[in-house]
């Protein structure tokens, strides 16, 4: 497929989230979080289902207010994820979670209001033998290190997160996965590559947050991410974007088999067109995109617009399609293997697939 | 802004198109290419205006055949971008190209036929007074380098460009920016990252190709452009989408936003809505976006679900607004500034811009 080897992933201890590892070697695993009210479970469900079946691993849920833990019982009863709680500011409802069948927690120590009301949390995770992820972002600094004038807004991020892990440390809960989040790529890369030197045990969960619409969300997450597990850092990622959260499990999953960390299902290459193209490129790919859903192998399969410059340009691919004039070709290792109308054209780029790429 | 110093440019020697400076340290400069047909430059004139409104720096048209010839000198006589002519295979029309007013050339060497053929088109350039951009790519690999089996494909790719680099130095020729695309993210960030070192001295144009549809193709220029940029390689992009190439533009200035090379008008920051989540997020942030068009101080601006985490979440923002139930908030440094309700909201918000932040 042409990719180079990504570096490997840094050592870390390994927590597990319901059936799924994180750290320590495990699949760089793929998060997205609930958009639905937490208080309609059918809603919730459904939007879990749809983020399953995109390839989502992992799903949290927020739970704002004591209304929806009744809600959020039934989503984890139900689920085909581990479902993780995502707690704000209330210690309550953080310990009425980890009751409720949370896979994990997910707080920000620093918004929780008091070291005695994590401890709180943190002992009702360790009864319920769930991890926590520890997040850290602008709006929950630990409160000495937000004061400190001689840090950078990274360091206080890193310090911040130091901070809590060890006392989770001393309260002899190890079982924490950390984030640190901030809505600008180089200053996550910034952060995290200091995290993991700062915790080379701890696995790290990667993600821009507030990163805006499709189109800038897509570029901030790819351009951190892409960085950070190149350098082998970070063991699960969750891609936020102002968009459907099913969107976020595509793009996390593009991300992966772009640094060539992980490949779920065949990959299209296809050309930007150019005066040179003289059919409809935008809705071939389109079609073929469609049609290689039903597909898992790991193929790549490229859509071209000229059969001139085609197949020698996509000759890395596994199999490929080039518009001609009234007509397509299909090659395959950069050789011609049909010719065919050009409304026949995908059947037989799917007929070819199948019959050399057997599932 | 929260981002980080980035890694300072690779000093390279100052080529120009037109009248952009690409390579010793001029900024970044983004390029995108028609889709235009080049016989038809009414088509194509309006493709370059829509593209140069977007900031585009550098217009490239394909020349596909001899029929192409008029219409490229019509293009190139009113366009209000230097036009770059992209030459395949046939070394007559780069000729031509030159004397119709090409602004530089894009040819690949390796697809012209023969040292013969190049060395006319080398001639034609100088004469011309304008640089060339050698390509190469899986299609367009030198002979000699093409056959041998001691080399990766990476290594290919970096060999044909020394070889055809060395040729055109031999020939008196320097005013070269070499490009080496593969449709693959991290192989593209290991030839660029050879060539920068094989040739330190010439500019690199950045992109990765045939990279698919909106959503892959960002993700895989956003991946391979964010390490190489982030690492001083490259001295100017352009980002190869299946879509129209306005598209490819603002992605790419969303890249070098990211990756802190450059930054083009205002910044949003959105959160990815979750069950705190009161207001209609998307519509709000779309609206916002609409609005910002006009602002071209690079200004962060916050869009925020909820005035529970939005404010504090997103305090490194210059302004911002967060949605609450039937009001909305604006904030500034993480302090609230003014309470209005939602109809009134994003006039509220462009109000306090025009105060805050003249033009």
């Amino acid at each position: 497929m042409g990719e180079v080897d990504s570096a490997p992933r840094t050592r870390t201890r390994q927590v597990r989230v319901g059936g799924v590892p994180i750290g320590g070697g495990a699949p760089v695993a793929v998060q997205s979080m609930t958009t639905t009210p937490t208080r309609d479970p059918e809603a919730t469900l459904a939007q879990i289902s749809e983020l399953a079946e995109e390839g989502c691993e992992i799903a949290r849920v927020a739970i704002p207010d004591a209304a929806s833990l009744e809600g959020f019982a039934t989503v984890c009863a139900a689920s085909p994820l581990p479902v993780v709680a995502d707690i704000h500011f209330d210690h309550h409802l953080a310990i009425e979670a980890c009751r409720r069948g949370a896979a994990a927690l997910r707080v920000n120590p620093g918004n929780i209001g008091s070291w005695d009301r994590v401890d709180a949390v943190i002992d009702a995770a360790k009864e319920a033998g769930i991890p926590i992820r520890i997040g850290v972002n602008a709006g929950s600094l630990a409160r000495d290190v937000e004061a400190r004038a001689d840090l950078t807004h990274a360091e206080k991020l890193v310090e911040s997160a130091v901070s809590f892990v060890r006392h989770f440390a001393e309260r002899g809960f190890l079982d924490v996965v950390v984030s640190a989040k901030t809505h600008s790529a180089m200053e996550t890369v910034e952060v995290n590559r200091l995290l993991s030197r700062a915790l080379p045990e701890v696995p790290l969960h990667l993600g821009v947050t507030e990163a805006g619409d499709f189109s800038q969300a897509t570029v901030k997450n790819s351009v951190a991410l892409g960085i950070l597990l190149s350098e082998g850092i970070g063991d699960t990622v969750r891609v936020s974007i102002t968009a459907p959260p099913a969107d976020e499990v595509r793009v996390a999953w593009q991300i992966l088999a772009a640094t060539g960390v992980r490949q779920r299902g065949p990959e299209i290459v296809s050309c930007p067109t150019c005066a040179r193209c003289s059919i409809d490129l935008m809705a071939l790919e389109d079609e073929v995109a469609r049609r290689l859903r039903e597909v898992r192998a790991p193929l790549c399969v490229a859509v071209m617009g000229c059969e001139v410059n085609g197949p020698g340009e996509a000759r890395a691919a596994d199999i490929g399609i080039a518009g001609g004039h009234g007509h397509c070709i299909l090659f395959a290792g950069g050789e011609i293997i049909a010719t065919v109308d050009q409304s026949e054209a995908v059947d037989a780029l799917m007929a070819q697939i199948d019959a050399r790429f057997p599932e």
